[in-house]
């Protein structure tokens, strides 16, 4: 057992050697092969020791995407893509080496199409920079995973956050793609009608591939509409359960909720403390309501008669702009909070998904098991979706230490796997969580092995991620 | 050019004997081979020409259905899936023969679970059976595509239907499923977590599979409890351009609209005379809220405000349950007041998706091709999807009548295409746009071809749909 899935990779030293040559006449000073530009390519959030590119290469455009490919093809080189390297179990890492493309130059809003809400535009694009783009026409794209990540990047993972409770994650989000394939071929998978039953989803299936199956070059999303009423607000419980039940009978409703995001108490510690916060230090959710002054009202009144019900705190909400922005930015900056509180330690962020009527109990035995293996590890979730993760506080040199989160981190996949939930609910697969993929889905890791052995024969694509193919 | 693309395929003449006479040993009485039978379950509501299996089984349970496709498998015999045969592109037709598996014998509703809102079921429960055992619980299942189809099936075909632009389609309320695959092992996508990111979205690519990937033996979806108050209204328009922008418009502003459901003139003719109502005979839309009463009522006061600046009547409200469901009812029936309207013809129902932009265009245009033409093709849609159903009635004994409407049938899927739309928003591929397909998307067909290669290399899962290998 080991906190990631290393396994070995063989290098194709000659094929690299030659496919860098051919690129470099190609790309000159765009292909780089320095240390350290290597190494901010394959370091990222992440615990998982670095693995570096051989070469980085600034693509701009499929044309461009598609040469690259099709040279590596040739010389069966290992292809990574990379956006903004916010990859949490190792997403980016090179474990045989190759061709790192960086496509954050590849940046530009193609078009807005208001009537149709939606967007088009290449992977480099951040969910910020898209924000800000579309705020003058009163539109907004929901996906929110905290970083500030490449959309492309996004829709690799899968990514979701805190508004996927009401508005999805990336898998509702998407409406086409165009990807260059393993070949060096070019597939867009549909057009901007809102549902399709043409076929395959191909969509679905890029999305959450990391990178293993293609490489995403262009891309339609949904836009939303920006609400007339976005109102946040803060609710304390006596207990996780509390919360827990609370947000169970909410969704029962229908509550449209756009986030309800659970913290332990020793997370709010954490926030209290690095963001200049004075919560009470409970179980607490930060929650935001969207939709007309009037819907929005209606829904606070029926989320306060519920969280009363299971001994809530009056809701403290948060009315100005300001105030909000920095209640979520608190929220977002949970990671840098915790590394705060135990300064030289790292965070091992978990990521576990059940049924949310398992949450509770989920969340309540995984703090057992922190507490009996004498770890800190706060709690903070997407309770909404049943997803939360728990971030064990390890210093890395201190081995004993680092084997009690590997048991903690085990048993947690485990009890997940058991209770029908799933090892990662939105940071992917990567090399950290191979092993847990096989053991939660059986015979259906063996049939995502032979979609990729059919798509990608030589395994070029992003090696050494997702799925494990047995004969690498 | 053709209405459907029939292409020949290879039967394994002696294949299939071997296996009927293994099956039946197994099987007995639950193998039928009579004709009857064979008809019965090759006959669906379409347009194109029944292809018989050479037999049928009903199955009971995945253990059945692993040894139905294992035998199978090992000669190299077709398999076609059958749930109520409600396809109407030749979805359950057997083109190179083989067995027939009658899934309907598996309709056992296995676990609901409020909490989760989710229930596991067998695919052979159809929509309306699970809506009355969920009714006592306060929760609904929200997929309508009007037939009262399988839930098996429905999963097969990304159905979708009236209140897919507030709940979406199949694809979105798939949780996990069950499937045996064409080498007989069985694969289960997930567990029951709203979200997962773990690894390649299986059960997006089955779901709209239509059976050639695997058969469904199982699965988990997402329900919603009823809410507090269901409005239904009807609205008339000056034209469908007036009627198209108020949904645009409503759909910007961020109403959520249960249904929205648009009949042009000739169509309120046909559903007047065929359901009793005493509409004008003008384009008008069909109208669901759900919410809570105040929601509802800031929807239709929205709803209302939108649609008088487009010149809309007032809105005509359904108030009592009874007047409803005949509302509704009348929607659900307007194939059948198609071909009452015009005895003995055909109805050959299109399907095209278009982003919702370019939805008035689209319609007006194929109007004008439809007049054109002298054919009589009413028009419903699904008009907050984009999504609209055109259906000339044919007398299939006229043959330039039949050509007529392939002509009007060609243009309308190039104009979609053109659209940046789908040749299917919900009727899926089956046998009778396999031709389209390759149109729209080009090298994606390509890239279902791979997956169904590598999946099914033998090609006996429900073989002539969706997919064109070229080699067979």
């Amino acid at each position: 057992m080991a906190l990631a899935d290393l396994r070995a990779e063989t290098r194709n030293d000659s094929g690299i050697a030659t496919a860098i040559g051919v690129l470099k006449q190609r790309f000159g000073e765009r292909l780089q092969t320095g240390q350290s530009l290597r190494e901010q390519h394959s370091h990222t959030t992440t615990y998982i020791p670095s693995q570096l590119p051989d070469a980085v290469i600034f693509a701009d455009g499929t044309q461009e995407v598609q040469d690259i490919v099709r040279v590596c093809a040739e010389h069966k080189v290992p292809i990574i893509p990379f956006g903004t390297g916010t990859s949490l179990e190792g997403g980016v890492n090179a474990p045989a080496g190759g061709i790192c493309i960086d496509l954050m130059q590849m940046n530009r809003i193609l078009s807005v199409n208001p009537e149709d809400l939606d967007v088009t535009l290449q992977p480099g694009v951040t969910r910020e920079e898209l924000n800000t783009h579309l705020r003058d026409q009163g539109l907004f794209f929901p996906i929110d995973p905290g970083a500030n990540a490449s959309l492309g990047g996004m829709a690799s993972t899968r990514a979701s956050g805190t508004n996927a409770v009401r508005y999805g994650t990336m898998r509702e989000n998407v409406v086409n793609l165009t990807a260059v394939l393993p070949d060096g071929s070019v597939v867009k998978t549909g057009g901007r009608a809102r549902k399709s039953s043409a076929g395959y989803d191909l969509a679905r299936l890029l999305v959450g591939s990391e990178g293993t199956l293609g490489i995403i070059t262009e891309l339609t999303l949904r836009l939303q509409g920006i609400p007339e009423n976005i109102s946040s607000g803060v609710c304390q419980f006596p207990s996780v359960e509390d919360a827990c039940n609370t947000t169970i009978l909410a969704m029962q409703t229908g509550l449209p909720m756009a986030r309800i995001e659970l913290l332990d108490a020793l997370q709010v510690d954490m926030i209290n403390q690095y963001s200049g916060l004075d919560y009470e230090l409970k179980p607490t959710l930060f929650l935001e309501f969207h939709g007309t002054d009037v819907g929005v009202a209606e829904q606070i009144r029926l989320f306060e008669e519920i969280a009363s019900d299971f001994g809530s705190s009056n809701i403290q909400w948060v009315d100005t702009v300001e105030a909000r922005n920095k209640l979520w930015k608190a929220r977002h900056n949970a990671y840098y909070a915790m590394l705060a509180y135990r300064p030289g330690c790292q965070g091992i962020a978990t990521d576990a998904c059940v049924p949310i009527s398992r949450l509770a109990d989920c969340i309540s035995e995984t703090q057992k098991d922190a507490e009996e293996l004498g770890l800190i590890a706060p709690v903070i979730g997407h309770v909404g979706d049943g997803n939360f993760h728990m971030t064990p506080l390890v210093m890395m040199d201190d081995p004993d230490e680092v084997a009690r989160a590997e048991t903690m981190i085990e048993r947690l996949n485990m009890r997940t796997i058991a209770m029908e939930g799933t090892c990662t609910g939105e940071h992917g697969i990567g090399q950290g969580k191979r092993r847990f993929l096989e053991l939660e889905l059986g015979s259906g890791a063996g049939l995502m092995a032979t979609i990729k052995r059919a798509i990608d024969p030589d395994n070029i694509m992003n090696p050494g991620k997702v799925v494990s193919l047995g004969d690498v």
